[in-house]
């Protein structure tokens, strides 16, 4: 192999990958072209990295090396580097299986998950992975290798032989804030549930931004454990700990390009869940107008496939098919999800019965499934433990736990505006993305005070002059940006026509379970 | 929406498309993730970047500026820009439409093709649409409206209603250089081709490669057009044109993918030599092992699809499937093969058979078209012209009109190297990749005057002690290093059994017209 020794010249730009830049004349003398790999040795440590050519930036003889390169071999300007080309992760091959409709064995996605966290699949070669998939689907078993490999490669939380309980929601419809009740209500009951979240990437608030309005979200390891062990529970954010780290670096291409594979996302939901040794999951699916899910039947099927998926994993799985059209309570926004969450937990009147209803049918299927109570008794125990106030006090000793302290309520945005309906008629529509673009464009999830707040959900009666939304934010200029917005694109439909309330519109989750 | 002002920082490395890098916290601020579009403004003067997100290359308010930037705008540090969250393209729909299986619309096709020209899509996503087409592929409507949105978007050279010829080999077989012949016969027929090549990517020399051993192959649309019609015809590197565009950028991710689309394949080829105004063009196909097209049947289909395509384009094309199994002519190596093209115009008797055979087909199909003899009669032609001595006469003055010099003999590497055989037999078989492997570690195409020398075909008699390749080099540590690979991987397979040369085993190309 042809090789050549190059002196170092630091860019301090984190490329989230390892990547050097060379001369266009030498990456010709090494017969290597921009996006091929070359292994980089300094003093017998050794590396594959990604080449990039330039006709300026670096000279002849120098090599550009970027922050992660830099941080791993600690490079110094002047430093000297043995360059050689390097052949293509026998992944690619994988990839390509893929792509012509071929089923990839064990071996091959073990070794395709193992070079993803490695960091030695490019973006460009991702994209094709997640595009291959995204057409070709996977069967079962391949969802079930990939989801062991997902979990293999990363950190694993071992409960020493205790069951573990767990719940995901799969996302799409706003508001869905019962994380912070069904967490508490099933601890509250004795049951282990480690709970990770994620934070909004397209949403307006992730259960893991309205958690760190309460307390530090980041927990290692060993922390989940021992204040799941001690409490029951924890909600913290699955970023802060390296499980399944593939899954983050799939998701980097997935977000750009819209994708979601089906096969993708179940073994991500999974892989997560089994490597906190969940063995009990509950998957929430919300369906209808305006959510990932807007078929009731692709809905069913993608339940099924969850469950399958966990017999396969040795892990019971339950999955309740909820109602997603509208948001779920009547807050979007980090601190006022929050608050509402204490509202609900505190028993107040103004709870919304939609979260209430919501969060005490998820808590209820996990305390089925723990036997804390008969099949068909999950919910009305769960409401019991809702309103003795164990979960209240659960609540806060898991916040007090993770580093937080109890408060009376969130401060919210110190800029209100209320839009205000000019007409009358009943409300026929709430358009769920509208809705989170209207509360990203007040501030959130960044700024936690920022949301909206409906006080009209479907198939409410609306006169003219009732405030329809209240809107909240930090700044002024973004009040304004929302405003302007709101203005756009009606977030609330109200049909003015004699319309009466009919059955079918309840403001109820109609949880229908699988 | 939401918008900010930020200070240049910046980066004077040319990643090849318009980018940023914001603070984390920015990026948040404005809602926007790595991979993210955002309009930079500067003075009103406005283009789309991508977003990187750092949490310490730059600081809160600095947006990091790329070189490609810092050009557009004139930026210089400290300069101001105003940012806001683009929306992505809508070819990005189109792209997923055509995952989903999709026929895209030719207004789709030209948005697409259009947006890629611009720089406006990912290489992430311009990924996802390869492999989408991979897998999906496109009917020949498609194809025709991405061969006419390919040239629509790129320079476009007229020859005022004069006739134009054009030639193109799709690669795969080593040792390829009849253009060098090709060109100067149907120029000296008073025929205009003016031909545009590449250089070698994976292989050991493209024909601009070869041609750039005699005179400057970077010519512009105006000298390409000028040289053709003074003297019929150039042999210039495409690349020195913007013909076709979208082609050089699509390619980059073709490459490390290791992909080549059929329906992007025939679009690439067509709409460079549309855009050079070719009516009459020649596909040279080389089938058979170790070449892109292994299987005869699927040469001659996707020869159908060239004519196919060609028709609605309103081109006339031949395809010639010729065999690739072995290279063309006895050398691998800009400077080797540019010696035996001279050999072959001079008429020498060391000229291999098979390069003659070759070019002389190849040409004469061209002559036929134009007129130049009946049906049946252009390899004769052809033949005739390069014995007459006019096409190396035409060689030179093309040579000399690009800026080059008339020489007697291209300089070689001079470290040189027999590989022997050590026992007797007959060669059976030749890898093609193999021996491409080897005269790029010789050097090639980088170093000039490296490559290889074939002594022994298929079907010839070797004896012990016979020189079966001849290396060349420039460098004496490349050479060791290619002596190392050739006795490890064996290019020449030599079977010792009692066999004859059997009929159907030829040197001469075995070129079969559709």
């Amino acid at each position: 192999m042809v090789e050549h020794f190059f002196t170092v010249k630091r860019f301090d730009i984190d490329l989230g990958k390892y990547q050097v830049v060379l001369n266009d004349h030498d990456a010709e003398e090494l017969g290597v072209h921009s996006q091929d790999r070359v292994k980089v040795a300094k003093n017998g440590d050794q590396v594959t990295a990604i080449v990039d050519t330039t006709d300026s930036v670096v000279e002849p003889g120098q090599c550009g090396a970027f922050l992660e390169l830099v941080e791993r071999l600690d490079l110094k300007d002047g430093d000297k580097l043995l360059i050689t080309p390097a052949d293509k992760p026998a992944s690619i091959h994988h990839i390509r299986k893929k792509m012509r409709g071929g089923e990839l064995t064990g071996e091959e996605i073990d070794q395709l998950v193992r070079d993803i966290v490695d960091g030695d699949i490019t973006d460009i070669e991702l994209s094709a992975y997640v595009t291959a998939v995204e057409i070709r689907d996977m069967n079962i078993r391949e969802v079930e290798d990939l989801t062991r490999a997902m979990v293999k490669y990363g950190e694993v939380i071992e409960f020493e032989g205790q069951t573990v309980f767990d719940k995901h929601s799969i996302g799409g419809v706003p508001g869905n804030k019962i994380t912070l009740l069904v967490v508490p209500i099933v601890a509250a009951a004795g049951l282990l549930i480690p709970k990770t979240s994620s934070r909004a990437v397209t949403g307006a608030a992730g259960t893991s931004d309205i958690m760190e309005c309460f307390c530090p979200v980041t927990l290692t390891g060993e922390e989940i454990k021992r204040i799941t062990l001690e409490h029951g529970g924890v909600m913290c954010w699955g970023g802060g700990v390296n499980l399944a780290p593939a899954d983050d670096i799939i998701i980097r291409v997935e977000h750009p390009l819209g994708l979601d594979p089906k096969a993708q996302l179940l073994a991500s939901v999974m892989a997560k869940k089994k490597a906190v040794g969940a063995q009990h999951v509950v998957i929430d699916l919300p369906t209808g107008e305006g959510t990932k899910l807007p078929d009731p039947d692709a809905a069913r099927r993608l339940a099924r496939d969850f469950i399958d998926l966990g017999e396969r994993l040795d892990m019971r799985v339950e999955c309740a098919i909820t109602y997603g059209s509208q948001p779920v309570g009547k807050t979007i926004g980090p601190a006022l999800e929050g608050n509402e969450a204490l509202a609900a937990l505190r028993g107040e009147d103004a709870a919304p019965r939609s979260l209430l209803e919501k969060s005490t049918s998820i808590a209820g299927i996990l305390l089925e499934m723990g036997g804390v109570c008969s099949r068909g008794k999950g919910k009305r125990k769960a409401e019991e433990i809702l309103a003795s106030g164990d979960a209240h006090r659960k609540f806060w000793d898991i916040v007090k736990a993770q580093g937080g302290k109890e408060v009376p309520l969130l401060e919210v945005g110190k800029h209100k505006a209320d839009i205000v309906s000019m007409e009358d008629g009943y409300v026929t529509g709430i358009g769920n993305k509208t809705l989170v673009n209207l509360a990203r464009l007040t501030g959130a999830p960044k700024d936690k005070g920022a949301g909206v707040v409906i006080h009209k959900k479907r198939g409410d009666k609306v006169d003219p002059g009732d405030a329809i939304l209240t809107l909240y934010a930090e700044s002024e200029f973004k009040m304004r940006t929302a405003l302007a917005h709101a203005k756009k694109f009606q977030p609330i439909r109200i049909e003015g026509m004699l319309m009466q309330r009919i059955p079918e519109i309840r403001e109820l989750p109609e949880v229908s379970r699988v």
